[in-house]
């Protein structure tokens, strides 16, 4: 990497994340980023074909019917919520307005890897705490002192999600810093900590519309919290960026989130789907956890993980791999189309000879 | 204010900058925050159409399209070419990346009131420089070893231009730091410094789309400099948010940097509405400064700013104001409609009796 003395100091020692491939090519079969197989809800294009006159002018800073339709959903006060562009801009003002103390913050050594880049940007401090055997979350394992706590529920790539019970018990143990749970795969059959947020001064909990609610192009996520921490959000948010969402983001967002019809009716699509995959993957002889979101964490005991991603990528099929350790054998398979989910699994008989 | 225990410690140290009012009543005459009086170009518009049916996709984290439009306008390579979710994301990933030394940076005492907001919340350290007695940047003044150096050109809330020469002068003068020209508004009028861009490494323009290209609503950015310096750019942004511009946005922005004939149109436009505007006000006995923007910064000799700003108000005439040193007098008027600017000379005229 080169670097230059123009450079501010910091900017040479970040890492910075590296997001899922989006080819410019047609014809793939994309399983690799975890997007929702069907479009958003008919009223969010409507939504956005009504709002596209008004472009000249600026948007709400503070995008207050989104928040409103949130705070609607979630039987929350309006004060309760923050919204920001995608929940990666959510978690970043997070890092910076509630986990920068001088304890370092805990996350599991295998989640989401963005964390790692936000602490480099931001100068926080953070222990990783490792996932069990079976790659599980145990927040048993996180009582030592810290600066905060952040985790994802449910967990990636894993897929595996934790009880509520337990994310309350914690919040009862974990009282003297900010707990946040990361919850972009959470409508996808995980128990929401959203209930929480009322009694724990302590609790944010962070949602994104680009899975569920099938946005991942509009980018839009929120965060719900006692009042006190959104207000450390929006004080940070406004020293960076008044308007983070656009008048169509705005738009699009509050009709998705108003639209639980089609919210329950695609989710228990993908779900459904997810269980077809599985069933197919196992007959083929792979490893499958137990997935509470829309993409699959799998291995093959006899066959070598890159040797398939690049078998499938070979026959037009993306899927994730991570080369990092103990997981660089697993591939993380996004629920597509049930089509799609038939030509992931032609392609793997095939592969597998 | 509040603070909280939670909170990261310099939460509590911001000031956030605050945005002009976006009222949501009706029938206001919004001549507060330089928004454009003409719609985008009815190619963003389709583009917008055209591209709402892959909500569901991430969008391209690299904002290609648009990047190699905005490349081809200006005749730069794309690698010289950042994009940002409005001008004021590019100006903040500006200063993390850029502007933070040892030295403090400089800028003027009266210009974009967002530049401390974004010292305070990167730990910046910076010394404005006082503009002259008729409100002129004068880069002589900013010979002083220094971290940075960042200005408005045109200034704002002023108005007032730089000559390009000068800009180049000072180049040659400020070899050691990096030199940021905020274009925000010199398509009405003023020099860019886009021209000199592949021959200072330490240059870097930011423009914006929400003023000459009608797109508020949009978010949309850019800068253009060396490779290195958008390289940097490019750490702390994929440290923060991968994809900061949506879909919707990439569309429209590519289209209304792409249609140059619109843009010629409706700049033209808003710059002769100024001349008339400007006269309009000059015969009610104002003070006019020679504006390169699409807004006029004025006052009246015999009449106090706030009492003016509070009589047009009470008709429905919406304009900025600023509670600061030197310029409490002043009104920021923006450069609206034909119709608009009617409406807010006559009721001028009913307040000055």
């Amino acid at each position: 990497m080169s670097s230059s003395p123009f450079w501010s100091a910091r900017v040479a020692a970040l890492s910075p994340y590296v997001p899922g491939e989006q080819p410019r090519v047609d014809g793939l079969v994309k399983l690799n980023t975890n997007e929702n197989p069907f479009p958003p809800s008919p009223a969010a294009v409507a939504a956005i074909a009504a709002a596209a006159s008004s472009l000249a002018l600026y948007p709400d800073p503070a995008s207050t019917d989104f928040r409103q339709a949130v705070a609607e959903h979630m039987g929350l006060p309006i004060d309760h919520v923050f919204a920001g562009n995608g929940s990666d801009e959510v978690l970043g003002l997070t890092f910076a307005a509630l986990l920068k103390h001088d304890k370092p913050i805990l996350f599991p050594d295998i989640t989401y890897s963005f964390y790692p880049s936000y602490c480099k940007l931001f100068e926080v401090d953070y222990t990783t705490v490792p996932v069990r055997e079976d790659f599980g979350v145990v927040l048993d394992d996180y009582s030592t002192d810290n600066g905060g706590v952040i985790f994802a529920n449910p967990n990636a790539p894993t897929g595996l999600g934790l009880p509520l019970a337990d994310i309350e018990a914690f919040l009862n143990r974990n009282t003297g810093s900010v707990v946040v749970v990361d919850e972009a795969y959470v409508d996808f059959g995980a128990e929401s900590a959203a209930s929480l947020v009322s009694r724990y001064p302590n609790l944010l909990v962070v949602q994104t519309l680009s899975k569920s609610r099938s946005l991942a192009g509009m980018r839009v996520g929120f965060a719900l919290g006692h009042p006190l921490l959104i207000q450390a959000l929006e004080r940070v948010k406004n020293s960076f960026n008044s308007y983070p969402l656009d008048r169509l983001a705005i738009a699009a967002a509050t009709a998705a989130m108003r639209d639980t019809a089609y919210f329950e009716q695609t989710r228990q699509a993908v779900m459904a789907t997810r269980t077809r995959m599985t069933e197919g993957l196992q007959a083929l002889g792979f490893e499958v956890l137990a997935s509470q979101t829309n993409f699959i964490f799998t291995r093959h005991p006899q066959h070598n993980g890159k040797q398939l991603a690049d078998a499938l990528r070979a026959r037009k099929v993306l899927v994730r791999r991570f080369d990092a350790p103990r997981i660089d054998q697993h591939l993380r398979i996004s629920v597509g189309s049930d089509a799609q989910t038939d030509v992931l699994l032609a392609a793997l008989k095939e592969i597998l000879g």
